[in-house]
């Protein structure tokens, strides 16, 4: 028989419909249930996102107020749960214990598995409300201070910053970590997305779709991009020294962290918001390095590319990383921090998933052997 | 633009090659890398077929007794975790608390993610190895009893019954117990070791994977059949009782739990075996009744298929609820003990994705609107 054709890592196969997110790569658009990231960005909280990822409209404002008290009241944590963040092996990946505390969470909830999104939101909302106050609960634990109790009064990015710093956030860096997070919110299929959607389609409860995607955007195949931009960064360490790294780098046919994105040709809107962002977050808290030498990254960049007649431009994650760090949030809480905005989307998906459901089951192409003769163990 | 032809839950569509298993539904065969399950069964241990599944060969003697040891040895539990398992909610199911541990068990190992499987094996047997301690250890906590560590004398079928009820089993209890988990090994890919693949493919860890597959397993789509068989069971109560319930149950076009199977065509093979273990179990134990039952409904049904010209058979989850019940597990176990079989699976599955990986990321066809009027929050 010969081999069938098939696309390894199923690319380019259509695996569902969607009305949730749009990617216009040509044209440099994103859009999350028809409405532009850059309105979005510009003029909404991540809790507005979220219900609009949620429910496919935005919200009044009523149903603002009520969907937000709910998501706040929903933020504090069992005691067992804080005791599991408390025991947490002390260099092990925060990512890990998401998963886990997610999974673990699943057990404190009445879960509702049919189709209104009322009922959905009740069984839900948790994890999108959760996870701040773990990641930063956890990071806490491990450097040997308490854990914060989260505040009501603050907004979803804000409450994060205070619980993981214990102090109140300036207003606008609360504002810029909610930004954040509504740029990250949601981006169509990619591994963890689909993944939430395969485990939702067994009808799984929205706990276990969301903790088996944090498994896959843990793998330094998918998150953890921004990480090594600053990296690289801090390699880097000076405006001067960013050419020759540049040239080397590129001779080298090694690639720089930050450029280009998949299925963008043209910039990346979510790049244009952040780096405004970097660029007055920087001339506020009166510290231009890490602003700098990325634009002069991108300027080496760019110039050697056009020479060889391929623009290819900064991705969000090329600014994003230099915006946390000034935000106060250590490198290794960048893909929790990304986790925390994409919940958002991956709950988006799985409620998607189970109103018009299927379960994944794609097939595999068997190459292997058949009727190997069987040999009992004292004769092998 | 027409909408594009595409197959809902990717069926039919091949998604990767394997080396692992073969189903030969026509035949009723099913292979182990190339090993007929029928042979497997009835000549190997537990411990021996995950040797076969993560090696691709079966192991000489030295082989075995080494991997055994090995395996034996990670049984035992961090004590955090103890208490994870304590402290888990009363009502809640032990499928949850499984994809949190293992999750959260990720945390305590340095992992190595290359390639040789000897270095796999060290970063990935404990998740085989632990599920047992987990499973056990909540269904006593959860009855108000101590945990019980494991005991490295007993095979792993064995070793799970002695942690369950803190008595050694009968030995020819822990052959079967054994057996079944062989049985339950493998299966190809479905939603949950196709999860396992996916999340590998980003390159996270073999925990995490895991732990992922278990939140598609415990979907009611996905595990969780032979539950229903014995429901089904209990709700008949008697032989005489099956006709009128089958005949009933197919003029209202109800399923009967546990007949047919999507891929098997001829008699499910792993459906034969058990079959065989169940009817000397009953007999050994003095307890005919499930059995009895089961072959009526067996009967029933086939006569009524047989009318319409359509022969299905048993499948495997048809006759193993009741081979567990008589071997002491409750019914909320054998989802967990299906986790505990198929771990093995899925582990061969994450080590087969990893050394020739695509990252898995399929497309989805935008069927939303785009650029929506955005009305700000005080004008909606």
């Amino acid at each position: 028989m010969t081999k069938p054709e098939f696309s390894k890592g199923l690319e380019g196969v259509i695996a569902a419909e969607s009305r949730i997110c749009k990617i216009d790569g040509e044209q440099g658009k994103l859009y999350y249930c028809g409405y532009s990231i850059t309105d979005l960005v510009e003029n909404c909280s991540f809790e507005e996102v979220t219900y609009l990822l949620l429910y496919g409209e935005l919200p009044n404002r009523r149903q603002l107020d009520a969907f937000t008290l709910k998501m706040r009241a929903n933020r504090k944590l069992p005691e067992p749960v804080k005791d599991m963040i408390r025991s947490f092996p002390e260099r092990a990946h925060p990512m890990e214990l998401l998963q886990s505390v997610i999974a673990y969470l699943s057990g404190y909830t009445e879960h509702q598995i049919h189709h209104g999104p009322d009922c959905y939101c009740t069984d839900t909302l948790h994890q999108v409300a959760q996870l701040p106050s773990v990641i930063a609960g956890h990071w806490r634990t491990r450097n040997g201070r308490e854990l914060v109790d989260p505040r009501a009064d603050l907004s979803h990015g804000a409450n994060f910053l205070y619980m993981l710093t214990g102090e109140v956030p300036d207003e606008r860096d609360g504002r810029l970590m909610d930004a954040s997070l509504v740029l990250h919110a949601e981006h169509s299929f990619n591994a963890s997305t689909f993944t939430a959607r395969v485990v939702a389609s067994t009808m799984s409860t929205c706990y276990c779709s969301i903790s088996a995607a944090m498994g896959a955007l843990y793998g330094s195949l998918h998150g953890g991009a921004n990480e090594r931009v600053m990296e690289m960064v801090d390699e880097i360490g000076s405006v001067e020294a960013v050419s020759g790294y540049v040239k080397k780098a590129l001779d080298e046919k090694r690639k720089i962290m930050g450029m280009g994105h998949r299925v963008y040709r043209a910039k990346d809107p979510r790049a244009v918001a952040i780096e405004g962002y970097l660029r007055d977050l920087s001339e506020r808290k009166g510290n231009q390095d890490y602003y700098s030498i990325l634009k002069e990254i991108e300027r080496v960049f760019r110039e050697r590319m056009e020479e060889a007649g391929k623009p290819i431009y900064p991705n969000v994650d090329f600014f994003s990383g230099a915006v946390y760090r000034l935000l106060g949030i250590p490198r290794e809480l960048f893909t929790p921090v990304f986790a925390m905005a994409r919940a958002a989307g991956w709950l988006s998906h799985i409620l998607e998933q189970r109103a018009g459901n299927r379960l994944y089951r794609p097939k595999a192409y068997y190459t292997g052997e058949i009727d190997r003769p069987f040999v009992p163990l004292d004769r092998r």
